[in-house]
């Protein structure tokens, strides 16, 4: 059988323009001779639909939506990922579903079991797992195992589920597995994939064709990467990363075997945060950033990674500085600016620092400067940017780190404004590794902005360093806590300072009310603040 | 028997605290000769302990408390509510748990089963529920069916879950039902709540002990409202709303039977924005609060709901007039401060209105105000208020509405700013219905306020009817789209005009991203804006 894996770019609740892509690929795919054309996961409405799930509207026009495509599939078959309402009395009022369309009409549709409600994923939110008895689907002589996501998932190391659909399915003696995904990005997920894929077909001693979407959906970047994994285990065919793509594969005739390995780790991110802001951009109609260039590695990076999204001629950096601001920080900015052929403004924020100082001076009477003045500089800053986004129709690009996120080291409605956080999901140390990637292809970044002491430049003379932790060990804790979820007694077992450790889980968890106002940061690690972490903003944990 | 319920106020995260005050009732009960104390759901850690539930320390810390608590049951028994860890290999890796404590130990423990997964609930996320076989708990010869909030809702009429845990306590004979809960209010849970008790007390013919939490969570405003029904469906005793309370019952001698109804929702609503502002004050360790004061409705009714909560001395209004702002408004708001006892303060935003304007005019050159000068102005407040608390320890209050949250006119950064939003999931109707509340027990908020046409007053003559449809018809097309998901064919089947459907509808879906990054609001509704509303912000449905 020749099968065709269809990894398409989707937008949440367009059923127009996601069927359309849908036919076409199919009609594409009967051009190639295929058989069988496979679609990720709910492609007929994107993923996720989060609460448009709710609504009765939005259910009809995907059950609509499927009815139009299986009319398409005439000579070829396909599968489509679809909700469909759950018809018995009891329970969630949805299933996640797989459609199985031949002959001009829906010849089958199966449910999705093992529903991940975890990190990102509310799946249990909207669906009850399946309940029906498990069956194969017979097509062109083979016999179909077709599963969702998560249903070949309790393979893992350590099984969240008490079922396992394929050891029902198995009963029936399937040729092979289908495997339709919605599964976002994270820097090490395309690994751990192939892990769970290649056991599953081990285990079962069938292969797997795995088909998962790409494009980012505002944080969630699914990033492609479908594949197919041989009886043996071996990944032997691998599509595109973070564009959309389309493969046939002949089960009698396969592919000369090559074992294909997971990219490099900083240089899937790169691709990953490039994807993110494009289709952010791409997807909400929008063309145009701004972002305020410090002079330091953040900004710069944003810039760089914003310039290779949406074009230079879309992006325009603001140089804001004050009386705090070095001359090699405006040096730097213009050099960089330089570097990618754009042009940049420059507004001193000097006169409405002092403008505003006046206003607030008979209420502060003799007090002394202290973080106010400070916070003060970070939000003139926004608010120039911000009328800059009213006036011309630009998206300001927020440039807080991970790093600086978790520990709340920024001004809420300053240095913490934006449409979209690039870097929020991605450490200062990462940042780094990510600005000499991007240099090790030919300079972009001006060396001394890689080299010179990270600063906020709100105050004469600051250092990074004079308020938190070494970049280096702050990262570590952080990492560990964050991603990791170590507790205190755990890090202090691991040998880090028990003063320390006390100290930056207690930023982190103070800090829970800013980052409940941030932008969606682009998740690029296993546990990036946003929806896949909720914690509590009141609260007496480790603080 | 006689049975104590204790309706505690809880902080998440706060073991020492809690058991501190569990340890207390339990003395308290001790005292009025009670067999058995009854503590609500997750009482030992507080509900809802969200991401806190992922770290190992969080768990090993509620287990040392529920033993803690146990060594202080003798001569009397007492049921808490904690987390444990769940012994099997499969499945999520806890359970939500009522422990039976008596004779000094740990006698017995259920889990819940039946786990909400919907608005504000995410328990799905963190635990897996019952697969035990069910029993009662026999004590002082009395069989007890224990169970855990929603294990009695599957008698709702739109049941969500396949099983129903008490079909099978049912067979062991139990002589009443205990549900330990964590419910937070909205206007209309109490009454949803006893039909649905009265309707398990009927179905087995059985008297239910109700134990609810009291306190806000950042959002979540639990109301307490603890209650006896009686075996015929009865609710005859109540215990307070939005207090803690302590009640005795003894089954031998039940009280003389009252039947108890829900008091006013507008009476409700206005007592949970006050706890709510109180909790979260003295949940963080804030004692005060900062606003700007408009002249308009939504800024007078926050203000006087956080005299309410805070004292009239931890509260400043701030005026920030600009060119724009009537006479009146000033008039107006200083007589509400009069009335209310407080000082305030003036600040104009007139000289940094014009600072900004010189500083971004050779950018904007010749080009007309538009939305951009109007947004400057809101964010120039914001900017002033924020220095005033980070000088002096404040904390900004917001005092948008929902209607305003829904359809996105406000400014992000400007007047969207704040650590707590009070109103914003009030529509403005039922802010004037709250303010007219509030004047029935005496003139509070003067009467022009209430009576003059809302606007932001950001250009000359602006009035809120420019820019938006009458509030009367807006408000009811809101609450039909948002609290009942009804989509634009239905809501155009209920005889509203098509093009002002579509155009509110598109105007709440476009405006996903602003919301996103708004304060916590607390919660009123059935459906507020925030955790228990979770929508794409890129997507094209209804948009």
């Amino acid at each position: 059988m020749k099968i065709a894996l269809a990894q398409l770019n989707f937008l949440v609740g367009d059923f127009t323009g996601n069927t359309r892509k849908i036919i076409d690929s199919i009609s594409r795919a009967k051009e190639l001779s295929a058989d069988l054309v496979v679609f990720p996961e709910l492609s007929v409405c994107g993923y996720p639909p989060r609460d448009f799930l709710e609504f009765d509207d939005f259910i009809k026009k995907s059950e609509d939506a499927v009815r139009t495509i299986a009319r398409e599939c005439t000579g070829i078959a396909a599968i489509v990922g679809a909700p469909t309402p759950n018809p018995a009395e009891k329970g969630k009022p949805l299933y996640n579903s797989a459609f199985f369309l031949a002959g001009g009409r829906i010849m089958d549709v199966i449910h999705k079991t093992l529903l991940p409600n975890y990190d990102v994923f509310d799946e249990y939110r909207y669906f009850e797992p399946n309940r029906l008895p498990y069956k194969t689907i017979e097509h062109g002589g083979s016999r179909i195992a077709l599963t969702i996501c998560e249903d070949l998932w309790n393979l893992a190391d350590d099984p969240l589920y008490v079922r396992n659909p394929m050891e029902e399915l198995i009963k029936s003696a399937p040729d092979f597995i289908i495997n339709i995904a919605a599964s976002p990005f994270h820097y090490g997920q395309d690994k751990h994939r192939k892990e769970v894929l290649a056991r599953n077909a081990e285990t079962y001693g069938i292969p797997v064709f795995y088909v998962n979407s790409v494009g980012a959906q505002t944080e969630l970047i699914f990033d492609g990467g479908s594949m197919v994994v041989t009886a043996d285990g071996r990944v032997t065919t691998q599509l595109k990363f973070f564009e959309e793509d389309l493969l046939t594969y002949d089960t009698e005739t396969p592919p000369v075997a090559q074992l294909i390995r997971t990219p490099p780790a900083i240089a899937l991110i790169h691709d990953a945060l490039v994807l993110g802001i494009r289709d952010y951009f791409g997807k909400m109609g929008f063309r145009k950033a701004i972002l305020g260039l410090s002079g330091g590695i953040d900004s710069a990076l944003t810039l760089v990674l914003a310039t290779r999204a949406l074009g230079p001629e879309h992006v325009l950096p603001v140089l804001l500085p004050s009386r705090f601001s070095s001359a090699h920080s405006i040096d730097d900015s213009v050099e960089l600016c330089k570097n990618l052929g754009i042009r940049y403004e420059m507004i001193s924020i000097e006169s409405a620092f002092e403008t505003l100082g006046s206003s607030l001076n008979p209420l502060f009477s003799k007090m002394p400067p202290d973080i106010t003045e400070e916070n003060l500089q970070a939000r003139i800053r926004a608010v120039i940017l911000m009328a800059l986004s009213n006036k011309f129709g630009y998206i300001l690009l927020n440039t807080s780190n991970k790093s600086e996120a978790a520990v709340g080291y920024g001004t809420l409605y300053g240095d913490m404004c934006g449409g979209l956080s690039v870097l929020g999901d991605v450490y200062k140390t990462g940042v780094y590794e990510l600005s000499r990637y991007i240099n090790s292809k030919g300079v972009v970044i001006p060396e001394q902005i890689l080299t010179k002491p990270p600063s906020a430049e709100l105050r004469p003379g600051q250092q990074d360093s004079d308020s938190l932790p070494e970049y280096g060990i702050l990262d570590q804790i952080l990492e560990l806590y964050i991603e990791h979820r170590k507790g205190p007694s755990e890090l202090m077992d691991m040998g880090y300072d028990e003063n320390l450790v006390r100290r930056i889980l207690r930023l982190v968890n103070t800090s829970e009310y800013k980052r409940y106002q941030t932008p969606p940061i682009l998740r690029v690690s296993p546990k990036a603040f946003g929806m896949g972490r909720r914690l509590p903003i009141v609260g007496r944990y480790l603080s």
